[in-house]
């Protein structure tokens, strides 16, 4: 591994304009072994990134260009998509038909089963049979297959990673331990998530207007958002027995940070302790999952521009055993870009937490 | 009544520095009725209202007093308590003695039980004989009983109202209609609740300071919330029947404004346009609360600053149907002042809205 | 005047979905005489206000009308205008030649000087005759022209406001007291303002996205501001001599509220006491304007959502000496729409106060 | 220098409760040859750092330690000390005097002059000899100065460094290029600044209560505060003539970053070419300090957590001249703690920006 990495990886992200797309950005402009050598955009082509987003003045010269596939697969080894969906669906094949690894953020090869993507996003699936190979990327859960992935690529084979969706992350994260040690027995989770705005993107709309957003909370699209059935696939997975899911996503006014608070009923004669102790463990040896100590909470703010999650969970043991649990990400971070750099290091075969282990600042 | 809307009453708010006091010390200055003859402050007696609070420059002149029950009895018809748990316990038996009229904004008469008091507030309950006579003050549900005391005091008599807390307020409107109306079978409500800042109160404290709870949100007292027994008495109530609460507050950044999320399962065979029925009739007299349409839900900044409820309801009907209710309040408003200002007002034979029907800011 | 008040006066605004627009229509809902009978919107006509703005709903039924001049006049007594500049230059004729008296909130008659005008604004200006009869909407300064405006109306003509700019306004009442004192001989003012995100306007830009004006703040537009004129024709107005501005407008994360700090060099040998007299004695019969005490300084939140303005002062008594002066008000409240019923109260012969004398949330 | 790179400097922060303290203990965990071995604090001595700051939780498992001089001197070659002022009056010679190189954020050895010292603090400077010796740590401005403490450390001897304030060092970035380029003739500069909550401190306070801070701005300390005798200090150094400065601060609903915006009378026939050309010549070949092309001016937001500045200006050229610049940092970093690290760099012979030249969040 040390000889790989040194050898540096050319990076292309498509759609750097986004906001999940500039933060794949900035981590690789700081990764020791990504190499930031193209960034695309549809309409403003020949700008440099450091105009949309002057903060990067001084650091990065690079312009846009357009997202044509043989140009990406001309200069990049690796490919990040940060587009809406259905852009990867015809996007991904051309790259990896060019030999190009694909870091999908979108959410068109998450769901493995077409029909349920065609049900939630309402279009068809162009590329089903890419939905078996796609490996879903998130490595605290689904190591093993990304492992696997780069062994392939390390073969000589081009491969392909779908990034799990903000509300996926970190519902996955609050609800996997408790799934994973049957601390629950029925098959029903609700996970009633606060998004930051910036989960809504970075185009101007009336509801990320800041009059606004600022100073008000809402729910919004109870009932019927799209993360549903891809958290259902997750915790079907953990669980191994199906699991249904009631969703409910809130908008709250910060930029950057999401929290996911699910409960799920208590099998009987299960303690405070044994919640504790499973959640501990599940995240003993994760480098960028923590468990808090009993009795906390994790907050939105610790983890805000960093690569990391945090998890509190409590028993309530009032007349029925309920658990709480709450994870607390960076929507932007393990919610999208980080995520997506954790597995682009994985299929390398670089350190996990490789460029991502930096200390985001504590306020 | 008419005749009643003539003759001012006097009016002293207790605590007047809080954050709850002062917006019932905002609302009868406003008030064609009610009048504010005294405001108290145990610790910066003699200040005038006006330095605490240099929005009310030019607008009153009134300086803080001692919260001396002689006093209050000789300048006050009716009082409100704005004080925290247990400052009622002592003070209201003394105003009730002396013949003034006592709106309790603590928590110190709300839970009908006194052993339960005892369990969650951890201090003895000193005036026990008055919780059967208290009144919980959440018109839109116990109406009559506050025209009971409306009689009452007519009569001759001080009468004591128990203003309910925030989150079983916002909690209660979003649960009551679908408990009212059986379509939910089950005995657990799950209330997922989103809080501004000013509910922790005016005390400058770590979780209140900017640079903590700004751009962050955070779950905090899981399990463990003293407002989850007052929820619980709540529904039950409405229910007919004992029902569990499983309550979870958030704290967001936004300085007024409070969110209540519930949840229930459906009885079989509910149907959407069942249930927008039945919330769009529980509240369709009510002038301060307000059901949005079918797929609406409200945002806590419509109600921000004004005296209103809006709730919203959806019914998610995959595997199994479960009732996802939303209520936003300003907690500051129908979470608090303007509660206990609509109990004074049906209390003094008053028109329920007088004084509470203005516009807030839209945004 | 007692008997005009009992006249109820038909309000149109025209524009009502920008936040000025919606701030004179909320404004005009709970005022005692003024009676809201129409508002328009090009773009949606038929719609509910209430459905663009949520916080209406159980307060309004009335739906966006076109602006149609006809249909005005036929309608409505008076029309406010809060439409952007160039708009108000057609309609404004129109509604006059119709007998409607108009209270303009655009910049278009605000400038004397058509070639002024038309330098900034980039456009010709269609109507420089109504430059004269318009009268410069900021009472606290210009009360005697507003007050013959009323006789006008009174006989029966029609007339026209031009209601101030919110820079202009907060700027004009930090410096008079001290222009209009003689306690500067020079002729340079510099006024640095911090505006609130709603001055922006309703229309989603980048600029206006939560995630950029959210924990940010920069000056804009330096030394090309188009209300620089207008501060300028006010100051000069005010000083007796021609003034020169140096103005620069910030932007800063907040809905509602701007400050003005303005610099002037101190003539010779004025002192604090000097200042703060002349400060104090300029606002002290108005209503809606409160000088603070020495030493404090006004704070936006103290005036927002209110038709009220704050100002200190304080002497820079260094090496030289220099008035600093701030003054905060709501940008849509004094700012704009208050200070726009301010006019028509006036104008109407109403109490100048009426409907603006409410108490604002104090936090 | 690469020999000395690869060699550890053992860091202690002391006071690094506050948020000043914190930030340096961000960034030397991150720094490549800085190690983070001892923080202090004298309340919580014991307690882990990551208890006080949960987003370090999993990164760091130091504890705070009692600020000891001889705890601190066996441990560490560098202390960062993070603390009020007059707390480095003591502490600073008993460190020097143990062979500790001192980098102190507080503004005790920051005027040259004790007199000043004692007139804007309000106490006696109690080891004004070190004051000749102190060099004054703005890096853009000094860095020969601070080049020659390397010298002398570097032969053996300890050395103290002066970081800035947040508002000198903003100022100072934004009116330097203007007054060595003799710019402006005048003597006076005319500073409005605009400061995140952060500034304030971490102990809550009215000031800092979210409810307070949170969609308001206010000016504070207008006249009297005390970064004024240092950004007189600084711009006479620059200018090599006595300058007066008029400072405003103003504060803002942000948690970090600083802005402030400049005034100074443009000498005459000054183009707005020369401006900016000088400008960017000032800061062509600084690597942490970036201008603007012109008719762009910084936002905060985007050097908010790093270790950046940028500049703009503009040349307002209506009846007189004047330049305005505008200067945008985060205030806990180049305004504090990452400033403090450039020093540090410096003074021990590292490439200046190590550990500096991150990639912040991009929003």
């Amino acid at each position: 591994m040390s000889g790989m990495s040194e050898e540096v990886v050319n990076i292309c992200v498509v759609g750097a304009t986004g906001y999940a797309g500039v933060e794949v950005a900035r981590l690789v402009l700081d990764h020791p072994t990504l190499r930031l050598v193209m960034v695309t955009d549809r309409k403003i082509a020949g700008t440099p990134l450091a105009e949309a987003y002057p903060s990067l003045r001084g650091i990065t010269d690079l312009a846009f260009s357009l997202p044509e596939p043989d140009a990406i697969a001309k200069t990049a080894d690796v490919a990040f998509l940060a587009v809406p969906h259905t852009a990867s669906l015809s996007l991904t094949p051309q790259l990896l038909a060019r030999g190009v690894t694909v870091i999908d953020l979108s959410a068109d090869y998450r769901l493995k089963d077409a029909a349920t993507y065609e049900a939630w996003y309402g279009v068809p699936h162009t590329s089903p049979s890419l939905l078996a190979e796609a490996v879903y990327g998130l490595p605290e859960l689904n190591r093993d297959k990304l492992t696997d992935l780069a062994r392939t690529r390390a073969a000589g084979r081009p491969v392909l990673v779908a990034a799990p969706g903000c509300y996926p992350t970190a519902t996955a994260l609050a609800a996997a331990p408790a799934l994973a040690a049957g601390l629950t027995t029925t098959s029903l989770v609700i996970s009633d998530c606060i998004s930051g705005v910036s989960g809504a993107g970075r185009a101007p709309s009336e509801r990320t207007h800041y009059c606004h957003a600022a100073e008000s909370v809402e729910a919004y699209g109870v009932g019927r958002h799209r993360h549903t059935p891809e958290i259902e696939q997750t915790l079907t997975g953990v669980a191994g027995r199906p699991m249904d899911v009631v969703f409910t996503p809130h908008l709250a006014p910060l930029t950057r940070g999401l929290l996911s608070t699910v409960y799920l009923e208590a099998a009987s004669g299960v303690t405070t302790a044994q919640v504790q102790q499973a959640y501990g463990d599940a995240y003993a040896h994760e480098a960028l999952v923590t468990t808090l100590p009993s009795g906390q909470m994790p907050r939105t703010g610790s983890v805000a521009g960093s690569a990391r999650a945090q998890v509190g969970v409590a028993l309530d043991q009032r007349r029925r055993g309920m658990i709480v649990a709450s994870c607390a990400i960076d929507n932007l971070g393990k919610g999208a870009a980080s995520q997506a750099v954790q597995c682009a290091n994985v299929v390398l075969g670089l350190p996990e937490t490789c460029g991502l282990d930096f200390t985001a600042p504590v306020l």
